[in-house]
């Protein structure tokens, strides 16, 4: 029986799932400690209740024989595309409604896209980055480049003039550093891209969290369109992890891929459910919308709380105010996953390891914020408790 | 910019957006004709109440902080597993917990399961057959051969002993021919394929139409879970079409395999809604389940009343009754696309070309028994006065 050996070059489980493992065998030895999960960007605050009587009403719709539907659009429901369309209009950016993709989630889609380029291609990543960005493209065989993040490069690192990669991807507001490109930044990556024929994968998943004056999609730099596809998300938007939603924007102007991306979708998709659409469309009506305000508000001074610990213990952070993560040095002397060891031994805490996000990451550790308030600030009282 | 070239090889449309086209365009042309749509096999009668009042008691579960759930189990929830544990025990098999993915539908695993096999390995295809199956292994850059099915061997083609293929797709009961296999022959086609070292990719979506006396499941088959991956959905059992939701079975004997979708599906997937699932559960209640039996009884009377009016025009139609569609041939002289463009436009009927299903399907069409009775009538009806 063959078998795809990429997978082989993978290298044990996928970060987070390694992660839960440790997290299910602490809990059986230690039952007695509260666990603070700091680690897997996950929601925990419920969903706005605009969404959740949209969905609710949606189901229902669903056992009437007037109102029952069954396969969605491949592309999606023309009832949400045209609130993404007045969503980027927001940003000042045009799309026709052929050029978005509905999807049932960021994370999918990231890892199908690769599909749509030779095997073998070269990949950039500027690392510390998302781990699903390397392990997809080892499972498809593509070539992995790598710029380096360091904390004297501000974890900003320059695209490689010597190299000629076909994909490279980008994710900002940065997951796990907590960095946001300014317009001038993506304004240089989109025109090495176009320089180099390569088409830019942009994760917008944290497009929410990017603050006034710095861009939150890729379009609103000049050649983005002619460069980029955009991969973006409900669920830090909307708090939608548990729902599955998210949505693809390949231009027109990128020709073949979004006519590939279409017959992709069509041989190997079949839509995303009515009910999660009719929530997600439910997150751009006013409540929603502010609600998603209030809650991103609501993160970001999470993350605030955490970093002030971390100065009283001295510990290195990013300062950058633009993410729902706390990326930070371990102490000297620790390796991240002996800090990780540390935290969840000494302090209960879970967090994620720098090399997860690869060897750039290593002596660096990430929190996620997307938390309860009180959860936050015990987990700060032990944090400063621990040194 | 490169691109994938095996979308090249692809040829059109996927089938289902190009009747789609034409039925869009035939609409607006002829806005007076109430057309009756047996082509693609959607869904038309209602969900259960059991499963859409669970649905919208989950979608309001998510806006309370204490019943909030983010990102669901890669696997898919306990509560649902279990169900379908005991959904295979009534068919004999025994299942345990970690051989159980749930997806957001068959068609979806029907496609990614191919990254578990490296690039070029040769699949085998029972044609005519489902469009997807052809199109997802033209996109992974395999090699497709066929057994091709006829009306003297039955559409029942054997394997062909003088090739060595590494996957074979299999579909029973069948879409698009009806057919259903038997025990014996099912077991010789898991034979085969322990003999040849080939992983059979067994697409069980209309499992729940299967007669009694008939397989429902492959691993009804001794050497069943030595060779096989079995690809189950909620759309046909449960008109889930709107809903997305399915489940794929790789037992644990099937090794690296099994590993190895996880490996794939925690990197790029991020598991069902649970909404969804929360439906998917209720849908295994006794008010769930019965609604389903008596709705496959009702899509399988549609389709005998269906078989009546071709056999008053005198055309030849596959008389085995074990699925929600209608396999029958052409009028002489008729290529399947002439009568497809006569059906819609002479009886504003649409049906599926057999040639959308593989050259094997040329001089035959596919009728979907999923509508109304009334529709079922009026289309019989104008069937009988077409000739």
């Amino acid at each position: 029986m063959k078998q795809n050996l990429n997978f082989t070059a993978l290298g044990g489980n996928y970060l987070f799932s390694g992660i839960a493992e440790k997290i299910k065998s602490f809990k059986k030895n230690n039952p007695e400690i509260n666990l603070i999960d700091l680690s897997i960007g996950d929601i925990k605050l419920p969903l706005s209740g605009a969404v959740t009587s949209a969905m609710a009403r949606a189901a229902l719709e669903l056992s009437e024989k007037e109102t029952f539907r069954g396969y969605p659009p491949t592309r999606g429901y023309g009832f949400l595309i045209e609130k993404i369309i007045a969503f980027y209009k927001e940003k000042g950016v045009t799309l026709s409604e052929n050029e978005i993709f509905i999807s049932d989630g960021a994370k999918s889609d990231l890892g199908n896209i690769v599909e749509l380029f030779p095997k073998g291609s070269k990949v950039l990543l500027f690392t510390p980055c998302y781990p699903a960005y390397k392990d997809v493209n080892i499972i498809y065989g593509n070539k992995i480049i790598y710029a380096f993040g360091t904390k004297e490069n501000g974890f900003k690192p320059k695209p490689p003039e010597d190299e000629n990669p076909d994909i490279i991807y980008i994710c900002s507001p940065n997951n796990p550093t907590g960095n946001v490109l300014t317009f001038n930044e993506l304004d240089c990556l989109t025109d090495y891209a176009k320089r180099k024929g390569a088409v830019i994968i942009f994760d917008s998943a944290y497009g929410g969290f990017a603050p006034k004056g710095f861009p939150s999609t890729v379009y609103n730099s000049e050649n983005g369109k002619t460069t980029s596809i955009e991969i973006n998300s409900f669920s830090k938007l909307a708090g939608f992890t548990g729902v599955r939603c998210g949505f693809t924007v390949i231009p027109e102007i990128l020709g073949e891929y979004n006519k590939m991306w279409l017959r992709n979708r069509s041989a190997k998709f079949n839509g995303v459910s009515y009910i999660t659409q009719r929530g997600a469309e439910a997150f751009f009506s006013e409540e929603g919308r502010n609600d998603s305000k209030n809650k991103i508000g609501y993160y970001k001074e999470n993350a605030e709380i955490l970093k002030k610990a971390l100065k009283k213990i001295n510990l290195w952070y990013n300062t950058v105010n633009a993410s729902p993560y706390v990326f930070f040095a371990c102490p000297d002397g620790f390796g991240s996953e002996e800090f990780f060891d540390k935290l969840l031994n000494c302090a209960g805490i879970v967090s994620t390891p720098g090399i997860g996000f690869g060897e750039a990451g290593e002596g660096y550790m990430r929190f996620s914020a997307f938390c309860d308030r009180k959860e936050i600030i015990e987990a700060s009282e032990r944090l400063t408790s621990l040194f």
